[in-house]
């Protein structure tokens, strides 16, 4: 499969349909069922203590691979979160921002699934996975 | 088992510890191993479309737990989230505020298990389940 | 909604089309949206010490939510399992029967949600928790 | 890290402790944070239509996991699976074994975390995902 949208295609769709997180997040690279997600971490993202709260590392994943899913289908329609399974492994690294590598295991006519390691820019042990799936609409398939 | 916190004693909990979230929760009643939470629907829990995004509802269900936990064991350390699983099942109505209903299933020395089911404030179907694992550092045990 | 198989409707529904589990389980009652199914409990499903196996727990909590679907929806077509997860929270209790109590969440026309809370007969405190998600065929809707 | 238990050393483990299912299992491979598994899939494992029950898969992915903690910290004592999530992502080939990819992601003083990918044997696209937290005995440390 080829495809349908690439790094700044990605980039374009974030900034228009996602005004409110685009600005922190960075497509560090895009291939057919992979991708590399950057999230610059700032106060928003942070809990007391300085750590990066759940919710952001939830997010991240989430984003990272529904633009997996637009790359390879184009951005056609709206694919609907139905459920994820996330694993919080270790304390994110004070001011490193995270990075998310994306993998698609399914792109179905109805399901795709896929799955994120997370880890804090330049340190090898992963703070989070997640996996994710998402209903794709009919008009989609 | 006794509550060692009540719904005010978890209330200044959370305005004392998580300024950022604490003007949009509600916490409705507290009984043992078991909690209801509401969260004020705002400008910044919507995605495009005015539905509530995946991470709010994500962090409505974290924090119901983790309080459910306080109101148990006291303010006495901090609870870490080691996983969750999430299944978003419906669009949750626009306008609506969010109430979770959150039930502590286990309370063990290092590990303790809650779940919660989310409404749109009036509606009877959930928009979403979630449960999460916490792990309890020894101090608290 | 009402229900399209009663419990020995059910119960005649397992013999014939999964006889190799079919000995093992009672359905003890059946609702609209909700299962209460009992695993007899012999050697097959136990491991090394006496503790039943987690496989053995997933397949109660399996079948339990896919014979409440079928309850809603009668015996027409195949639902699949597409996502599980499930907390393992305490032993069960040695040679006591599991009783899992199903809700279904959801019913929809392509995904269906439920769960189930699994307790040692006789014992209040639940041994594991499981939320599973199935696609519903075309046919089925 | 070095392994503590190698391939020889985990087929040893599993012929004495688990008995019921090391005559299904075979270890491919082991290294540091690593480990391929197959099972040899009989009648046991199929349902109706020729397919892997989920109980199965669910299976291979647990002792996967399990084995592969072993082979870090040695058969010194039991860790407990506390919580899984799977995702089923297409039907197995019939007649063919499966083969699951396990990575550890963490393996700290009190949880262990890992993942496998399961495929057909022979076949590219995943069947299944599996994610697994372990607790881990004070002793084990």
């Amino acid at each position: 499969m080829e495809l349908q949208l690439d790094a700044d295609g990605l980039t374009a769709f974030l900034a228009r349909d996602f005004p409110q997180v685009a600005d922190q997040l960075r497509i560090e690279s895009v291939a057919p069922m992979a991708l590399r997600l950057r999230m610059l971490i700032d106060e928003r993202h942070l809990r007391p203590g300085g750590t990066v709260s759940g919710p952001a590392m939830f997010g991240l994943a989430d984003v990272g691979v529904y633009l997996a899913i637009l790359a390879m289908v184009g951005p056609v329609a709206l694919a609907v979160t139905t459920s994820c399974s996330v694993d919080f492994m270790r304390k994110p690294a004070a001011g490193a921002d995270l990075v998310a590598e994306v993998r698609l295991l399914k792109l179905g006519r109805v399901l795709a699934v896929g799955d994120a390691l997370i880890h804090s820019d330049g340190v090898a042990a992963p703070v989070a996975r997640a996996s994710l799936t998402y209903s794709i609409p009919p008009a989609m398939g």
